[in-house]
């Protein structure tokens, strides 16, 4: 595995590679890699020929008072990590060269980052359309890898895709979960042990609600009320928002109806936690 | 030449293109080429293996009282005139494909695009680095020439290109003049011939704003006083503005320093042209 920090060097290579006929796979992350981003990997590992992980905390995609700063990194690990699970090519740019003075250039995906983690995160999805998009010009894959944890976030880059003629393939892999169904995350690691025992509600509480609807349950009200109650009743979770959304266009349902979106974000202490249930009626 | 319409066969022409080895020169335009246009397509036949010269009418760059759907156009013309500067492929897509249902992801170039033109025409920019984005993404080139004429727009695509990392050369190209100075432009159709006859006062005004530099004069204000002057002396022109800027971050200057762009827009009845000066002073 080669390690390229230059945005030119990347460059260089990632075209030579398509000119050879390599199939480049890739798979964009901010590191601290756990079970999620491997799996990634691996998918990407047996989709095509080139396989690259950039690993880039992207300031452009965090509020002013969100963890940028304090965000976790183990660079080492994740070298010996991505190698393992079948990376050719870690790419680490530096954040003064993908940004440089005067930076000034910005990618608004409109109406699907207004709403869930959008709503509450101003400006998030907005530096990461930017930063796939420039990810995309250095690293020229014909198809990237993206977890179903952040649903909105592979719809926002799917929809960009599509309207800017971007020219690659989005493969988007099921969330990896704990034993005990927490989502894999980075932020995990912010958690208490107490904080750790109550979040599996978050995955308990779409699971309930997915049975529910199978029961013949449609009514988005009843569903949101039954999963607040469930998150609710610990003692450490503040919920963010629990929604329920048309998969394509991610407007609000009352009634469930074709392919839904049920995503939810709560915090636990310092860790704001995320996940989503995609299902169809 | 080739005519290609669609934008999964252009990539796929570009592609192979680039995997052989060729360059590929770009010419974006409108259509309704002139001797401009011409010469742009030329410089691209000098500098590159391939050329492709696109012709599309881009609706989001024109505001709601503009002549987007007055613009004008000649396919077979352009069709005949292209082939004759040099062009390879000539893509004409559809707006139904470049701008599809539910198309919502836009590009924007801050601070850039507030000014000069960017003031008179709110989101004239954001269609522009859009639409050009899009393009670059289609037809793939190694370089694109673009006009000297729009000095604004050739300045926001150079940082655009620089900020989002799009692996590409930007050349730019002198304007090309009709014989009493007036610059070429598909909107000069649009005049009277009493306006025309007075629209050459532009460059007039541009080439005394020059020799006065040349003799010394820095103030800027004193300069677009006597432009403004020369111009109002006609009976049909209305000024949009006269604006002394910085070439690299286009803030307005007082004294004259470094590399300076001298940059206007009046109208003449329905048309409404820009020319501009840039000067080393």
């Amino acid at each position: 595995m080669k390690v390229v920090t230059g945005i030119d060097q990347m460059q260089m290579v990632a075209e030579k590679a398509r000119c050879a006929g390599k199939k480049i796979g890739f798979v964009p992350t901010m590191g601290y890699l756990h079970e999620g981003h491997l799996n990634l990997i691996r998918r990407a590992r047996q989709l095509s020929q080139l396989v690259v992980v950039s690993i880039f905390v992207n300031p452009t995609q965090f509020g002013p008072q969100e963890d940028y700063q304090s965000y976790p990194g183990d660079l080492t690990r994740d070298t010996r990590l991505s190698q393992q699970a079948g990376c050719d090519i870690l790419f680490v740019p530096s954040v003064e060269e993908m940004y440089p003075k005067g930076y000034c250039s910005y990618i608004e995906v409109k109406g699907l980052t207004q709403v869930l983690c959008g709503a509450s995160r101003p400006g998030h999805f907005r530096g990461v359309a930017t930063v796939v998009t420039m990810l995309f010009n250095i690293v020229k894959p014909h198809l990237a890898v993206f977890g179903q944890k952040d649903a909105q976030q592979a719809i926002v880059i799917r929809r960009m895709i599509r309207d800017l003629k971007q020219n690659l393939e989005i493969v988007v892999v099921p969330t990896v979960r704990e034993h005990d169904g927490l989502a894999m995350s980075s932020r995990n690691e912010y958690l208490t042990p107490q904080e750790r025992a109550e979040a599996p509600v978050l995955f308990r509480a779409l699971e309930w609600a997915g049975s529910q609807i199978s029961a013949g349950e449609r009514s988005a009200k009843n569903l949101i009320q039954g999963m607040t109650r469930m998150i609710e009743a610990g003692e450490r979770a503040e919920i963010d928002y629990i929604s329920i959304v048309d998969a394509a266009q991610l407007r609000s349902l009352e009634q469930l109806d074709g392919d839904v979106l049920i995503a939810l974000a709560v915090t636990f202490g310092r860790a704001r936690l995320i996940d989503n249930l995609l299902i169809r009626v």
